[in-house]
């Protein structure tokens, strides 16, 4: 950086052409340039933050025993309790139900069907009737929600519904509640050559519509739970793509291994999650050769966000399972355990 | 790049190092650093390069009507006829039929097995009983050689069959039939900030084996046909994915945009196919908004590859099939048909 300070002391106009493109390239080839600044400010010293910068920097450094090619610096990041908050609803279960009252005015049969009846009595203030659905019920309104409609109109619906829809607690858009240390350990991974993925059981279609504004991921690295198209033609010979009620990847467990061979073809290095639903991921990320990295977080701050699971002797929210077997299996394997509540300096950039 | 020849004729080391960088910029920025080199040598002038370079320039020049953000920059290939040589086999149904003796020598019971005794006979010389096996014979074979192993044994004997087959005409890899013009189209896009994709009717898995070595392309980047995996557990513990014989994409045809949408989930702005099973992709690329560039090539030299095709009145050879109805399409859609003949001035890279 000496060098790169020098030139900054110029001048002439050329050379303040030059820096901009050399710290740039420094930027982007991952120098020294930060080693001077801390990439994960929002993370308090500990072994959490000290096991990522000890990882990126080994994976970065040519020579080094665990340095991994750049092409192979595949990281996974699980999205509902892991980027974002998913208490106490996933955000997309919100759209399914708030997207009923539209379908029930536009099918008003829909109206006497058991599911859709008792989300209306969850909308007009009934929380407890949540209760009331199966994962079959909700898997009904999910293909009634999701499905059925040209790709576009499903992409303008859920970008509509994502800058309308608040958070009950924080009333604030949804895409407002990421984790701010985990945005900079996306930026920190993408400035050190990484390719970051979101690897959710959340509808693919959904995640993608705001993925690259909201993290800097590009809908082709998001792999979510996906259903099928089916090509066709408008009246005026228009091609345009259905959403089909057809299930192809189901990205929760064994599903986020088998998505991630699907999608990537090649296994992480580094993979992050929140609950027994990312088990695997970390399983196959770790079963490779060389540096890995799996992490898991852990809600346990009921104050600045929420505390759940068995892992801590609390209920199962049925949201977010982080069970104790989890726990113990993470111990077993080495896996780093991020607490919320010690890890975490802030955890919303509003805050 | 006045001032960049300025800064190379400097002879101090910190302004060496900036121009080292500084150049390293303006090729990854895609600034006028090509534009004094031709990017496309090989190709003959003509429409169908002028197409090209005026597409390439007008997407990456800021203020252009027709510009393009980096992001949004994708162009996907068909592989077979498109980017390497289809004839007089696809190299894949090779390899299918090539992996049979290994399978039944483990399985012999398969020898009395019809589409498995053919398979034997064509090995020994008698190349006329392929004409034998039909489609569902080929479906059974593909999924006695392609199927039923872990992923990393399928790759290890796809990258062992690639590294020892010979293509009977030229005596070489198939990895080295790819065709130089189309190479440098990909590191011309690509130097543009475009992403590269294959989109093939051929296997995912098989083709991403070798696409980042032969192409430039990772393997996520590679959509083909594509089959499920299932997720299971080694006596030692050790987890991994089985290759299943479930069908999840069929990426042929409507399968192409469809696959595109579950792979990438936006359409491409530039889409390159070579037969029928191309047009779909190339329609759905099309009917996006602003700049759009939809190409196919015309197998019609036969000296120096082959012609085939009843868009030419050739005879329909069944691998690669270019009707007169797309011809007609590409016509109407003004789609930019290259002929291998007058287009390319060199074919392949070893000529």
């Amino acid at each position: 950086m000496d060098k790169g300070i020098w030139i900054m002391k110029s001048t002439y106009p050329v050379l303040a052409l030059a820096r901009t493109f050399a710290l740039g390239a420094l930027l982007t080839l991952g120098l020294p340039a930060q080693a001077q600044t801390d990439p994960l400010p929002s993370w308090n010293d500990g072994a959490a933050k000290k096991s990522i910068v000890d990882f990126v920097k080994d994976t970065t450094t040519p020579g080094s025993t665990r340095f991994v090619p750049p092409a192979e610096r595949i990281a996974t990041f699980d999205q509902d309790g892991t980027l974002w908050v998913e208490h106490p609803m996933y955000s997309q279960v919100m759209y399914i139900l708030e997207s009923v009252p539209a379908l029930v005015k536009a099918k008003p049969e829909l109206a006497k069907v058991a599911q859709f009846s008792t989300v209306l009595e969850i909308l007009k203030g009934d929380r407890a009737a949540i209760a009331k659905l199966t994962v079959a019920d909700l898997e009904k309104l999910a293909a009634a929600t999701l499905t059925g409609m040209p790709v576009d109109t499903f992409n303008a619906g859920a970008k509509k519904w994502l800058a309308e829809a608040r958070d009950p607690r924080w009333k604030k858009p949804y895409t407002e509640l990421t984790y701010l240390p985990m945005q900079e350990v996306l930026k920190y991974l993408r400035a050190s050559s990484y390719k970051t993925w979101i690897v959710t059981g959340g509808g693919q279609d959904f995640v993608r519509t705001y993925a690259e504004a909201v993290y800097g991921i590009p809908p082709e690295q998001v792999i979510g739970t996906a259903g099928g198209t089916t090509y066709g033609y408008a009246r005026d010979g228009k091609p345009f793509l259905t959403k089909a009620p057809k299930l192809l990847l189901n990205d929760n467990n064994a599903g986020k291994p088998e998505g991630i061979h699907l999608m990537i073809g090649r296994r992480p290095v580094m993979a992050v999650g929140n609950s027994t639903g990312d088990q695997q991921m970390l399983e196959y990320t770790q079963a490779g050769d060389g540096a890995r990295l799996s992490m898991l977080v852990l809600h346990d701050d009921a104050k600045r966000e929420y505390a759940y699971g068995p892992a801590q002797g609390l209920p199962d929210t049925k949201v977010g399972t982080f069970t104790q077997a989890l726990y113990d299996e993470a111990k077993k394997q080495g896996w780093t355990v991020i607490s919320m509540k010690n890890d975490w300096k802030k955890i919303f950039a509003f805050e």
